[in-house]
């Protein structure tokens, strides 16, 4: 192979790294970018993952304060145990710093981790630093699910309904805001010029850079038992679903009226004469969950989720694998999509 | 705090992060750099690591093929499992990646990776990749230990004789050889210029390229039951005796003149007119193991060990606390020593 990582595609290069996982009896799942499933013995699963943040690729110090770099780093990995129901219990923290970082930067990181962490009763258990000439946070997450509860994102089935947890588009607005100089400053905000819709700005804003932290309605999702796949959306609707229909082998029909476009992204991409929708589609970094309901138990579902108070958005249903993933308009007529993101496209 | 990192260094750092660790009842051990303990139950205690390798820190691509970054990698942190008397399981890798990274290289470090794991039968079950302006690699190892054969850092008592398991300051010596110049090339090595000595120069070269891996060897100690208290030498014999004591509350005394140094530090260090015990003392990297026995059944270990033909290196003595760490040279003069070694310091 002479190809670099820009041509191959992160995506593909995951795929090819497969071939080095382990295939013990006991290993039930090795993954690439989520969580890893190992049966101990016992009524529970451990659940394994590991996720970086890197300055200048994930976030920029300009406007990323580094307490929330510390509670964005450690919230993308709960997520991943979160979405498969799991209970995260432990974290380790490997920290690479360039050796001008002041000490302050580092107990910014660690406070905005444990924020997130005492919260949750997820304890760190250990910690690595290391010299770097760019600042890296990688953590591992370690967790347990009940094996009868767990979800994984290869159980949806035909006619199984679509949900999300939220509306979409929002922390890519909030990304494009910040990239047009918009700040967040202290505990407020400070914009570089008037904007009648101040308010719009600070959700966004505050949706990228500090985004929900989905482990209890995971929970409560996964204890509904009707769940049959679930991801986070990390990537954007459109390639983490993609990635469920792969797992899944299926395809899935999504109705682009029925998606819930946040109201900053409906405002910002109208005012900049762009279709809202393709940012509810492809943005990534929203941090809802996105899941499928057994078909036959939808009305057991939603039944179930009332008393909780849990807001879900039916955007879809799953289709046979060869139809692909499709969105249709209100006029009925069928657009195909691509992956909309990779890391590969360096995107701060 | 106004300090950096450089100014603060490393160990007082990972000191100053302690009060972010848990404490729930089951963690039993929570670390900076090394191992923490965790008891699920049973008779066995859950084992977890997790270091990097970071390019221009740790190695340079100039004189470091990648499959032997890979060893490196996986090495440094199943060495951290083994020096607990551990059986490490499992690995999770995450990658820092340039985008134009040959996908070749990532094989490569694999490749390294997977040739030690699978000989100690240890499973890949996750990764990610990232992309990163400097190539880091951060390796996770999970292990288990029998909660009656674990062997920890804070169990040397005054009077416990102190062992190593190898010859000092190779791999020191090495990374010297490399920076002035000498490769090693495909399978062989290849000079710049003639050299009479060449067989040291291959010895120093790949024991700092490729080093040994402790995890046989360790058990093998650890099940003596001898042994109170054990460390792998990574940073180097004085900062990582000097991290038993701290751990263990005590003293040591070296002889100097037990000291086993390599051949290739010997030659090497006194061709440059230096002493080469200092490069047995504080050069890092030769990743032997440094333990301690209980001074009571000094015999009981050495008939155990005899017919495992284990070669172990008697250096010196625990000693009480107050005298710190002391080396003895032949005319019994005494001489205090420094921590050697800071990652902050910069050293390749």
């Amino acid at each position: 192979m002479t190809q670099n990582l820009t041509q191959l595609g992160e995506k593909k290069l995951l795929q090819e790294l497969k071939k080095y996982m382990g295939n013990a009896e006991e290993i039930i799942r090795t993954f690439s970018e989520d969580t890893a499933v190992i049966d101990p013995g016992g009524r529970s699963y451990q659940l394994y993952t590991v996720d970086s943040l890197v300055e200048g690729v994930h976030f920029r110090r300009e406007y990323m304060p580094f307490f929330y770099v510390g509670r964005k780093a450690i919230k993308v990995n709960l997520s991943d145990i979160a979405s498969m129901g799991g209970t995260p219990n432990y974290y380790l923290v490997s920290l690479g710093l360039p050796p001008d970082t002041p000490v302050q930067v580092i107990e910014d990181i660690y406070e905005g981790m444990y924020s997130v962490a005492k919260e949750h009763n997820v304890h760190l258990i250990g910690g690595n630093v290391s010299a770097s000439a760019q600042l890296f946070i990688d953590i591992t997450v370690i967790g347990t699910v009940l094996k009868n509860k767990i979800v994984q994102r290869n159980g949806a089935r035909n006619g199984d309904p679509i949900f999300v947890t939220g509306q979409l588009g929002s922390s890519a607005v909030g990304l494009n805001l910040l990239k047009e100089g918009f700040r967040l400053l202290g505990d407020g905000l400070i914009f570089p010029k008037k904007e009648r819709d101040s308010h719009l700005v600070q959700e966004a804003i505050l949706n990228h850079i500090d985004p929900p932290c989905l482990i209890d309605l995971a929970q409560k999702l996964a204890l509904t038992s009707t769940v049959t796949s679930m991801i986070d959306l990390s990537d954007g609707l459109c390639p983490d679903l993609t990635e469920i229909c792969r797992e899944s082998k299926v395809g899935a029909r999504l109705e682009s009226e029925k998606l819930p476009i946040a109201p900053a992204a409906l405002y910002w991409e109208r005012k900049r004469n762009r279709d809202p929708r393709i940012l509810a589609l492809h943005g990534g970094e929203d941090y809802h969950l996105l899941f499928t309901v057994n078909r036959k138990f939808r009305e057991i579902f939603m039944r179930r989720i009332k008393p909780l108070k849990i807001m879900v958005y039916e955007i879809g249903q799953i289709v046979p694998r060869p139809e692909g993933i499709q969105v249709v308009d209100a006029e009925g007529k069928s657009h195909s999509l691509e992956d909309g993101f990779q890391h590969f496209q360096v995107k701060q």
